[in-house]
Parts: C-alpha cells; sequence; structure tokens
C-alpha cells in the first residue's frame, strides 16, 4: 500500500531537494519522515526500531555531504529506510522487500546512492576506508567518504581489523557511531560495558576530581582550586586522549552528541567535514525512537510484523486448531529438554538469541546458554574449547552467518575431529531478506571438510532426533544439522527423542521408472507431488536421505542398480551441494545413471516469500512434478530412438 | 638427524622432570633448549626465530604450571618448539615436519600436552576460554588455562572478539600477550603503535610529569612536589587502568615482564596463578632470541631453511642453467609490470608480503601496495571498497586463510559483482606445513558462488596471462586465481602478457579412448604420463582447462561426445570440485560418460613434502599411469562382458 507523504516529505525526491530547505524546517522533515515509516512498516512490514533511531542522522547527513557522489556506508543496512525514502524510492516504498520490489537493504545495483550492498554487520568501516583510499590514490580530495555503524555491528572482529588500519592510515574519512546499546538483541561484552563507561565521561571525571579533591587537602586549600583548572586542562588531554580506545587506535574521537537533535547533528557534521585525518564521532540514539512501544521493548519491535499503529496491536493470525512450530522454537525448546537430561550440553549463539529461539535456554539456564554478541568465528572457536573439555556445544548459527566462521569450522573444529554440533537455522532460501541472507551455500561449504556428518530434517521429529543423535556420546565427529526459516509441518511435534542411524536414509515410497532423492524439507514438497502424480499413474521411488555426508550407501545402490534416472531436490545451490554429491557417489562405483538436479540454480536469487523463490527455482510440488514429467518424457523418446536403432 | 642435548635438558623427558629442578638451574635448561632447537632446525629445516623468541616463558610455564592438566593454547604454534621438546617429544623432534614425522605446530592427536591444535593464527584466546568456562561448569575451579599469543596475532579481528567475552566472563583464565612486535613481517597498523605506546608507559608518564610541572609551579613550590606523589598515586590508578586498552575491556593488566628473565617470569607466573578473574600478563621478548644473525633479520629468519649454525650460512643449492621461479615471484614481479601500465592496480596482502612477494610492489610503489595485518576479512571487504571507486585490487591470501574471509567474498564481493582479483598462494597440498595450511577446500567452496571465474595456471606464463586478463576494463566480475606453494616449470617465464578467452581451455594432445581434463599444475603431471603412456602405445587425450568456472562448454561438448572415459585431474578436494563440476555439466547435458576423478581424498592429508603428498593420494605422474592403464584394463574386461552377452 502506497502511503502518503507529509507535506515536506512529499516534496522531496532526491536530497538536492533536502538542501532547499532551511535548517529549521529540518525537524518538521524528521517527523514526516518518522511519520512515513511508521504508516509504511505498519501495513507493509519490515524492520522498524533501527530505522526510527536514526532519522534525524539520516536527514542531516544528506543535508551536509553532497551524495551521492559523497559515500555514505550504512552497516547492516536495515536502518537504512529513511535514506531509501530521500534518494529516489518513495514512491515504491510499499515494495520494499517484496517479490519483485525493491530490498530491505542498500543495494548498489538499486540505486547510486547506496554506496555499498550491505545485509551482514560489520562491513562498513572497511568499505568505506577502501573507497577513500582509493579516492586518494586517484587525487580526489573533495570526495568524503562516511561509515556509520551501530555499537553492536562494532563487537565483530571485522570492524576493529578495520579500524586498525584507519587509524594508521592518512585517509580523512569519518566513522560514526550509532550507540544505542542495541543489536536485534541487546548488546553483550565488555565493548559494551566500555561504551557505557565512555559514556558517562567516567574515567576524566574521576580523575579530574581525585586531582581537585587532593590539590583542595594541600596548605593553601581552597586558594589552590582554581589553579587546579589549570591542572585540569592538562589531564584532560592526556586522559581523554588515553582513555579512549578510538584515541588509542589513532582516530580522533568526537562525542556524545544527542543523536535526535537535528541541528546539533548538522552543525557537527559540517565541523567534521573540515577536518582532516581519520575521525569518529560518537552519536546516542533510541532503537524505536518516536514510537513509544518500540522504544520500550526494542527486540520485539526490531521488525515487528505488520501492527495497528494506533493502538501498537501487532497482527497475529488465529487459528482453530493447532499449527505448525518454527524451526527455531523446536530448536529453541528441544535443547532444553536435552540439556535436562545431559549435563554437559551448552547452548550458544552469536547475537541472535531471540532469532534461533536460544533466549528459551538462557533464561532456564543462564550458566550454559551464551550470547557471545555478533562474534561468528569466537562462537565456533570457543565451542571447539568447551569440546576440548567434553561438553556437547550446540553452536546455532544461522546459515549465511556461519560463512564468517568457516576457517574456524576446518581449522578448529573438523581437523581436530571435536564433536561440535553446529545447529545452521535459516539454510535454504529464506525470504524477505533477500541474496545477503539466503543459506544457500552451506551444504557444499561443509560437505568438503573430511570427517563432517552433515544432516537435513524433513520435519520437527527428525529435527529432535538429529539433535539428540548428535549430543550421544558415540558420537565423535562434527555435525551439521541444517534447516530451514518458519513453520515446519507437524503440529503434534513433541514426540519422544530417537536415536537416528548417522548416515542413513529411509524410503518413503516405492516406485518405478524414477527415483527421487530428497534432502530436508524439500521432501515434504516430493510426498505432495507423488500424491498427485499417482492420481495421473504415475509412482516415482522417494527416498528421504537426511544425511548428505555420510550418504546413505545402501540406498545409493539399490538406487545405482535399479533406476537409470534420478531426480535430486535440496534447498540449496545445485553446484557443489547434494545433487553433486550424489554425482560422485555414481561415478565412484560405476553407475550410468542420468541425474536431474532440482534446487537453487547458479545465479543470486532475489528477496520474495520462501515460497515464491521455491517456485520461481523450480523446486515446489508444481516444479516436483513436471520435472518428473519431462523425464519421463525424454525417456519415452529415447526409448522410442532405440527401438528405431534395433 | 636426532640432536644430542645437554646435561640438564637430556634429563628431561616430561615436564615433571623439569619441576624437580632447583629455580637456580633453570637458566641452564633455558640455554640448553635453545642450543637444541638451534642444533635441531639448522640441520633438520623448519621455523626457527619463533620458538627461540619464547624458550625462557616456555620452561617458565612448565614449571609454574601443571600440564597437561592445566591448559596451555599456543598461538599459531610454530613457536612450541621448546613445548614440544619439553613434552616427550625430544627424541623424535629431528623427524619435525617431515613425512611421517610429528607436526610442525601442536596437535591434540600427537600428544596430550597439545591442550588445541593450531596452525593459523588468533584461536587461542577464544578456545581457552572455553576450555575455562566448561571446567568452571564442570565445577573444577583448580585447572588453569593460559592462551599465550603473539602481538601479531593479536591485531586479528578474532581474538577482539574473544576478549570481549573474556572481559565479560567471571574465568581466572591468562593470556599472556608475547610481544615481539613482528609477526613473520613487521607488524602493522595502529594496535602496533598503541602496543609500543603502552610498552614505554608514555601516558602515564606524561600526566605524571604534567602534574607534577604544575604543582611545581603552585604558590609554594617545591613543598607541594612531596605532597604531589599523593596524587600521583590517584592518578596512577585512574589512568593506567584506563589507558590500557584491555583493562578497558575488562581484564586486569600485568606487565611489562622482560621475557628472557626466567626468574623473573617464574616469580610473576606464580602470583598470576592466585589472581582471580580473566588477566593479562604483558611480557617483551624478542623474536630470534640467542641466534644473533636471528634478532637482527628477524624475517629471514622465521624459517630459514637449513644453515650452518656456527657461520650463520644459509644453505642454498646452486644451479648450472636458470631454474623455474617461485610461483609467488611470478606474482610479486608481474603484479608491478601491470601496474605500471594500469594506474588503478592495488596490491593488498593480509601480513604475507614476503610469504606472496607482495613485497616488491610495496618497495616500489608504497601508495598502491598495502600490508594490512593478520586481517583476511578486512583485507577482502577493502578491496571491495576500492573496486567501487574502479581501482583493480589484487588481493592476495593463502587458500587456506582465505577460508577467514568467505562471508566477505560472498556478501561484500560476489553479490555485488565487483571486479576484485583473488590470487590464492598456497592453493593445493602445501607441504611441510600440513592439514592446517593445505589449501583443499577453494576450489569447492569458491564455485558454489555465483558469478566467480576461476581459473588455475598450469605454468608460470599462464599464471601471468589470468593476472593480465584479469585486470582488464572488460572484465566486470570477481576473478580467482589459485596456484600452488613453490616452483613452476618455466625457467623462461618472462614472456610478454597475452589475454586469455575467459572459460576457455585448451587441447594439450588429441587421443583416444580416454580424455584426461587437468586443473592447474598437475597437467604437468599428465603430460609426463602421456609421454610415457606414448611409449607404451597409450594416447589418451588432455585438455588443460585452465577454468574451473565458466567450465569450456566447447570441450566439454567435444568430450562428451567422443569419450565413454573420462580422467579429471586436480590439486584440490575431490568432494566437490573440479572433478565434480564435471560431473555436472555431463549430468545436465545428459552424458553417459565414466569419470575417475584423481586429487585429494576426502580426509585429512598430513604433511610432508608436496611431491611424497602427490604420490600418497595418487595424482602425480605415475598415479596418473597407473590410473589410465586401470580404466583401460576395466573398459577391455566390460568390453568382453558385453561381448559375452550378445
Amino acid at each position: 500500500m502506497e502511503i502518503q507523504a507529509g507535506p515536506l516529505l512529499s516534496q522531496i525526491e532526491f536530497p538536492s531537494d533536502l538542501k532547499k530547505l532551511k535548517k529549521d524546517q529540518l525537524q518538521q522533515v524528521c517527523n514526516e519522515l518518522r511519520q512515513f515509516i511508521i504508516d509504511s512498516v505498519s501495513v507493509n512490514g519490515g524492520h522498524f526500531g533501527a530505522s526510527l533511531g536514526v532519522v534525524e542522522l539520516t536527514v542531516a547527513l544528506h543535508y551536509v555531504f553532497d551524495t551521492p557522489s559523497d559515500n555514505l556506508v550504512w552497516d547492516v543496512g536495515h536502518q537504512a529506510y529513511g535514506h531509501k525514502i530521500l534518494t529516489g524510492r518513495r514512491k515504491v516504498f510499499h515494495t520494499n522487500r517484496k517479490y519483485g520490489g525493491i530490498s530491505g537493504f542498500p543495494k548498489r545495483s538499486e540505486s547510486e546512492y547506496d554506496a555499498f550492498g550491505v545485509g551482514h554487520s560489520s562491513t562498513s568501516i572497511s568499505a568505506a576506508l577502501g573507497m577513500a583510499i582509493a579516492s586518494q590514490i586517484l587525487g580526489d580530495f573533495k570526495k568524503q567518504h562516511v561509515a556509520i555503524i551501530g555499537d553492536g555491528a562494532m563487537t565483530a572482529g571485522l570492524p576493529f581489523e578495520a579500524l586498525q588500519h584507519v587509524g594508521s592510515s592518512r585517509t580523512d574519512m569519518l566513522i560514526i557511531l550509532n550507540d544505542n546499546n542495541m543489536s536485534i538483541d541487546p548488546n553483550v561484552g565488555s565493548l559494551k560495558e566500555y561504551l557505557t563507561d565512555i559514556t558517562t565521561s567516567h574515567t576524566y571525571n574521576k580523575v579530574r576530581d581525585d586531582v581537585w579533591n587532593m590539590i583542595g587537602k594541600l596548605p593553601g586549600g581552597r586558594f589552590h582550586q582554581k589553579m587546579a583548572s589549570k591542572i585540569e586542562a592538562g589531564v584532560k588531554g592526556v586522559v581523554s586522549k588515553t582513555s579512549n580506545l578510538f584515541e588509542g587506535l589513532g582516530l580522533r574521537y568526537f562525542g556524545q552528541v544527542d543523536g535526535h537533535n537535528i541541528l546539533k547533528l548538522v552543525e557537527t557534521l559540517k565541523d567534521l567535514k573540515d577536518i582532516k585525518g581519520p575521525k569518529l564521532l560518537h552519536i546516542n540514539t533510541i532503537k524505536g525512537k518516536g514510537y513509544e512501544l518500540a522504544e520500550k521493548d526494542q527486540t520485539l519491535w526490531h521488525a515487528p510484523g505488520l501492527f495497528d499503529k494506533v493502538s501498537g496491536k501487532i497482527n497475529k493470525v488465529t487459528y482453530d486448531s493447532p499449527q505448525p512450530p518454527k524451526y527455531q522454537d523446536v530448536f529453541g525448546k528441544s535443547i532444553i529438554e536435552l540439556a535436562k537430561a545431559n549435563p554437559k550440553i551448552i547452548g550458544i549463539t552469536p547475537a541472535m538469541p531471540s532469532g534461533c529461539s536460544m533466549k528459551y535456554m538462557m533464561e532456564e539456564m543462564p550458566d550454559r546458554a551464551f550470547d557471545v554478541g555478533i562474534c561468528e568465528q569466537h562462537a565456533v572457536t570457543l565451542s571447539a574449547g568447551m569440546a576440548v573439555e567434553g561438553m556437547r556445544v550446540f553452536c546455532n548459527i544461522y546459515s549465511s552467518f556461519m560463512q564468517r566462521a568457516y576457517d574456524q569450522v576446518i581449522h578448529d573444529v573438523a581437523i581436530q575431529k571435536l564433536p561440535v554440533i553446529f545447529c545452521l537455522d535459516r539454510a535454504g532460501l529464506v525470504g524477505d531478506d533477500g541474496p545477503t541472507h539466503h543459506g544457500v551455500y552451506d551444504i557444499a561449504y561443509m560437505r568438503c571438510i573430511p570427517d563432517m556428518i552433515i544432516a537435513a530434517p524433513m520435519n520437527e521429529k527428525e529435527l529432535r532426533d538429529m539433535m539428540y543423535t548428535a549430543q550421544l556420546d558415540e558420537n565423535k565427529l562434527p555435525f551439521v544439522i541444517r534447516y530451514p526459516r518458519g513453520e515446519g509441518v507437524m503440529p503434534d511435534w513433541q514426540r519422544p527423542f530417537e536415536k537416528m542411524e548417522i548416515g542413513k536414509g529411509v524410503k518413503i515410497q516405492e516406485g518405478s521408472e524414477i527415483a527421487i532423492l530428497s534432502l530436508g524439507h524439500p521432501g515434504n514438497f516430493v510426498v505432495k507431488a507423488c500424491r498427485e502424480l499417482e492420481t495421473l499413474g504415475i509412482r516415482p521411488a522417494h527416498y528421504n536421505m537426511r544425511f548428505v555426508k555420510p550418504l546413505d550407501a545402501e540406498i545409493m545402490h539399490e538406487v545405482g542398480k535399479n533406476f537409470k534416472q534420478v531426480i535430486t531436490i535440496e534447498d540449496g545451490t545445485i553446484v557443489g551441494g547434494f545433487g553433486s554429491a550424489c554425482l560422485e557417489f555414481f561415478a565412484e562405483h560405476g553407475y550410468q545413471v542420468q541425474v536431474t538436479m532440482l534446487g537453487i540454480p547458479d545465479r543470486l536469487v532475489e528477496h520474495g516469500k520462501p515460497s515464491e523463490l521455491h517456485h520461481e527455482c523450480g523446486y515446489d510440488t508444481p516444479g516436483v512434478i513436471s520435472t518428473v514429467q519431462s523425464v519421463l518424457a525424454s525417456m519415452s523418446a529415447q526409448n522410442q530412438q532405440t527401438q528405431q536403432v534395433f
């Protein structure tokens, strides 16, 4: 639904229109922009709190800097709705995150104002520094480069790597630290404490007070306190510089500034444009600013879904009958059941306690479940260290974020054969977040690692049984369980745990001519397809393989011997994926089998509902049906040819 | 060659023997240990400077801590020779890094004293914290956990992630920062400056002096300076705490201590054992300590090869005729040639300027070639930022280290289709460094990413032409060039650049019955094998594919139509690799071809000379010959069967 903008905002198509306004009109622009975001997200959905928090910053940046010539790099990017609305996309903003619509993140192919594509956190400083160094080499000293990064994103390792380089570089780049004390969930770790500490200027104040008090006690007393202001100035220079992590790393530090004071922001940014060298501006903002409920429960309102903007009631569909749970909740509740029985179980999540439902265990067993912040690398190596001491760690990381800890999986876990359990939530096409968040590569990048066990459940019960099996003492190897975003298929999912045989699949239906090998949840598409095909008198065999690695050799030999046509199906990239593993098996054992591979093709898949994307890629139920039919058609054409030859 | 240990060292098999000695004997143990390392490395090879630098620390740790019950986690691990020698491996130390011998790094399967396997840098704090938290959960409050990490390793993002968690945890773990101001090459970045700054206590001294001077100027003058010592104490408490990055992150900071003073180290470590909470001890050491030449040129003596320990002359084989260059030098010299012609070329290396030969460009074009420290993630995203501004970046990262920046390759480069050029040095089996350093997964983990171009040269000329082709303006996509460690095959390699057609291979020889598709340098094994097979009257066709992605469709169709037997060969994992890509092509186009895949099998390959390992894996020249022969034998057996049927 297209949204009506306020009187000032409706005159702004591009930042050039914004620049025509007087400073004292900017507060109204902010108000209208905030309202536009509330109006739009409440009926069209999307991220919410983050963009509300940076309304003033967004307006100030586009007012002061010369975009798109100057580069604004938004970290993560789910806070960039205001930026999109001010840069030519207000009228298409209602298509945000919809199939065929604009992306929920800055994206270079969408607008020249999006200097850098984002989605995963913590990349902005490196990217902006690269741009700044390039400009320097090209002799363009006018161009400005600004990275806008949250305090949550700052906890990752990458910005620390980048800050060291920024601090030793001679670029004029500006980093804006947008400090709201939140990621999606509240921030954790000592950097958070540290930022709070400099926020309250504790350090400097303490030195000043100490000096003040002591001088007051010297002979001469209060008279000397006048002189002490001189001392104060001297001490301040040294202390404020060295008490600050950023100054310590070679950046000039400015702040803090109230991130909701538009005039102060404009003034500060103008001043900073003229200051040479790398610098950091620390601003304080409130996530959800201007929408009271969102300010109060920032995690809930990070991306609340549709809601009534007046009452603040979040729309929830209600059902008459029990519905299948989300896979993440099956994980979140099953790990508690398992942990109660097995005292060696530990849960680890990098900053996704709500998203992966580890929050339940963190509430119930706070000593055994950890949110380590946006630190995937640390999460994995920490898990490895725990496994050394015999713990059974469930390390839950979204599939696309696991890309961040790939070396740690290989080097710290797999090479040492440590039995860490990786639960890859959001594996496969994730939907609205699009290509940065699709978990499409994990099968390919995991299965090339020796000694990995890789499983994908077809339903909630299988997820539970895989979790149960993985944590048994007899399992001595790293164990990956990948499962999709969203709901499963079993309303009555809370069944007793059963041990699975590792590397064993299951035959779902006998059949002839064609064998379908499915991995994970697309097995359900196959079941539905087979039901429809049955009505047409077509009955392929269907095997739910459960494990990509090790592959079930018994099933594979059975299929290799009895079928000339095989269809593989997976919610992952075809290149190097499960289908490819089947090809390798058939090649190794000399089976001459024609394999048709269904899955994610070798191109970027954009955003949209998972069902829309499964359909686009041709592996939903209709896709399976038409594939079976076209394979049969080509078989019959070949048979006719063969008969003609004889 | 087995080395004779000195009188004290020869009595030490295990740390329990060391503990029997008196404190005043420890210096002699250190001297003998140092001599043993010099004696051994000079004739048997290996890493040198790092282990010499930590001799006293190693002795002190095993003297004070209760290993193996207490956990020592050595970061990187090439400094752990002393540790190995003191923990049961003195008598096999001459097999260090040799085929079938002990590993050059700590390795859990080798000794219970090796608490954590290492090789890549910067993992120790996360791993030791995992152990410490596990001990806490298990109720073992006696067990000590120590991470020993260099200042170079500390520059990576992972330790920063870990420090935030350590600082907010309640564990008693100890981090020892071994500060020698070096990685393999000198350290870079502002953390280095920072550490130098706290080393000289600049901050605290400056505050103290300022206060002192000002108070001196107050009425009352010098009398007050006595009182100022009181102020000093107050200021010191605040300043030393807050001027310190580590204290800022919640760790107690101790140091610096002279890392070559064995008695001081023993005393300090004993004290620290009793101090609760997370803590960091900062020690200063000299890389190469005790061997003068190694102290002076630390990069050269990081791993010098064999040398005469008396004269310090490093053994270099001399040849009568020109020899092929190292691939790394072909890269290092060719990039300069290209950069002279193309002002947009930039070179980036994460801490491997010597190893990848970027040092030549850094010397000749210091404004356009960057060592960014042990920061692979930053290196890749920085490259992406530069590419946004139109630069042609050669980002050179060892294949196994590229695993550290996998998400950055996908998320920051590939999804945005930025034409960054990744040169993966050390791709394939690297030799002595073993499984942590083998670059075996890159084909599998790169080729699943859409829009990547992936090439592997068969010789020096092809590497040059691939580099030339990748930097041309007409190439709009990310471009991976993978090449092996060590020497190539062309003494006269410095030929003029020629443009290659992307995705085109070349037919090396016509043949019948079997087609061999090779990728990269193993093509040379195939050429030799074909020469020998020719003498036996066997002539397979041989195609040098050059590109894994895109595959040369023309060649693939030619092979699919004309051959029933195909052999693929690559210096990479068979699972998901180049052979797998060929299988996918044949499956997609309906060719019924029997493919035999040569390459690295699905298990860890240990260390040894590359030639030994190629042989073990069966893809050296004899391996190709025997594979061709066995494929022919199976074909003839099948033909006989078929004839019998008719």
